[in-house]
């Protein structure tokens, strides 16, 4: 386990999995973990504004992030009160400034099918005058040794499958891994957390699992995050949005293979790929260990 | 390429796929594909009901899926119009009924963070009076042969990835698959189809790259289709409702193993994992056809 990690997934949390009897391919009985996803009303200043489904295991990160992306909760805010009540499902940000959202609410929701409803005009306020810093630097051995520590941490995926995580990074160490039913959720919840703690973006490096898509590059830049991995693939419009603002962008990061499609002048190949790169299939933990958990 | 086959993705589509120049991991120049999403918003009976991300291939069926599954539009509806303009990224959905969703639009949405926004009462509107056949099977002997049969067919995914696909099968054959940025935009195309061509879904399987979550268990028995695997892991909330309702649910299809953790009773187990499922990693496509991409 990483010395960096400050927040890592607790898989044996007991309210994050439930243990379900089943039959396998032989028509045997088998017992496997499954996700546990509940929903979350999140309030406003009074306002409700959204359920969401997660697995509930940081609400208050969730709830400030999921407000932040969305624009309705500004960097700057003064945070006056956030109250949680597990039993209820409910969690209530107050802030200093006075807010009325219903406006806002009222817009026609932009999917992607696979991403939560959010108002069109929100995600794209202030997207094109987003700086991002020139100087920050993505080595190419601290990618290599990102993959490696992630890949190592024990998490939620591997108990129990059906999730994305994210981590906040910092050179080549996590710093925090955040985990959810939806990769937007896990995005929300890194930066929720960041707010709190005061953690700018700028030194930063954002891993997920998920695909990059126009709103994982635009929750990126809205975090002051220059820089952002995923194992998974690209959309056109996410890699249009990342050249719009010099957003460094690695996709498909598997093995010792990866493809920066935006933001490459910040990449330094300092590793070599064949001796420093995971090549081995034990590496690539969404196989290996699911064909584990298959025999346990 | 299977003769049941009636819908296919056409991954040779230019609209579908953009070619892109970055750097791999020698700092190399290359060129690779990657998916196009565009915006198309939806109206029904003059009403602005929702903006979706998608690959713009089947804007009709995407129409009237969605719709249908988030119970505006009912199955015994008559649809007197479907317009679609490409250039304005606009369909336009007219019903003999008429309509009226301001107070459901208005509703606090229930995300995932993986879903499009959905009221959580319209999804769980009739859900426990919903009554499946109880004679259809899933005999194991289909499941290997679907498995082979949608591993193998040419998609949008091996192009460019980023994409979730989803097929309607009758016994071992698929017969419509459909993809999309999101998992369930797929999964609305299909029901769009089936209402169009009056395909019923009691003799139907369904199966899904996507998790088996509430949402996809709700969305299947809405189409009242029985069976639904995926290849993907389950969430527990998913499994409640496929319990709730006798929907057989089976995940964690990979190789030649699978669980299946509700609606057991119609499996009937005919074939010998070891000689009939797809044991080759070389079958496992979501892996070996990104490792032939990385090298093309």
């Amino acid at each position: 386990m990483p010395d960096s990690l400050r927040v890592r997934p607790d898989p044996t949390d007991p309210r994050l999995t439930r243990r379900l009897r089943g039959l396998d391919q032989h028509g045997a009985q088998v017992e496997v973990s499954v996700t546990v996803e509940r929903p979350l009303t999140l309030y406003l200043n009074g306002q409700e504004i959204v359920t969401m489904m997660t697995i509930g295991d940081r609400p208050e990160d969730l709830a400030l992030g999921y407000l932040l992306n969305q624009n309705m909760l500004r960097p700057d805010d003064t945070v006056s009160a956030i109250d949680h009540d597990e039993d209820l499902g409910v969690v209530v940000v107050r802030t200093e400034r006075p807010t009325d959202h219903e406006a806002r609410l009222k817009k026609k929701t932009l999917t992607s099918g696979c991403a939560q409803g959010t108002a069109f005009g929100d995600l794209m306020e202030n997207f094109s005058r987003s700086r991002l810093p020139a100087e920050a630097e993505l080595r190419t051995s601290w990618l290599y040794g990102l993959l490696r520590a992630i890949n190592t941490l024990p998490t939620l995926y591997l108990e129990a499958g059906a999730i994305h995580g994210c981590a906040l990074c910092r050179e080549d160490a996590p710093i925090v891994y955040m985990e959810d039913v939806g990769r937007h959720n896990a995005v929300d919840k890194i930066a929720g957390w960041m707010f709190r703690n005061g953690e700018p973006g700028a030194d930063k490096i954002f891993y997920t699992t998920g695909r990059l898509t126009s709103e994982m590059v635009i929750k990126t830049v809205r975090m002051g995050i220059p820089i952002l991995l995923s194992r998974s693939g690209f959309t056109a419009w996410g890699v249009e949005l990342a050249r719009e603002v010099g957003l460094t962008l690695v996709g498909r990061c598997k093995g010792s293979r990866f493809i920066a499609l935006a933001g490459e002048h910040r990449i330094v190949f300092d590793a070599d790929p064949k001796r420093d790169g995971e090549e081995s299939p034990r590496h690539w933990r969404k196989n290996s260990r699911e064909a584990e958990n298959h025999d346990a």
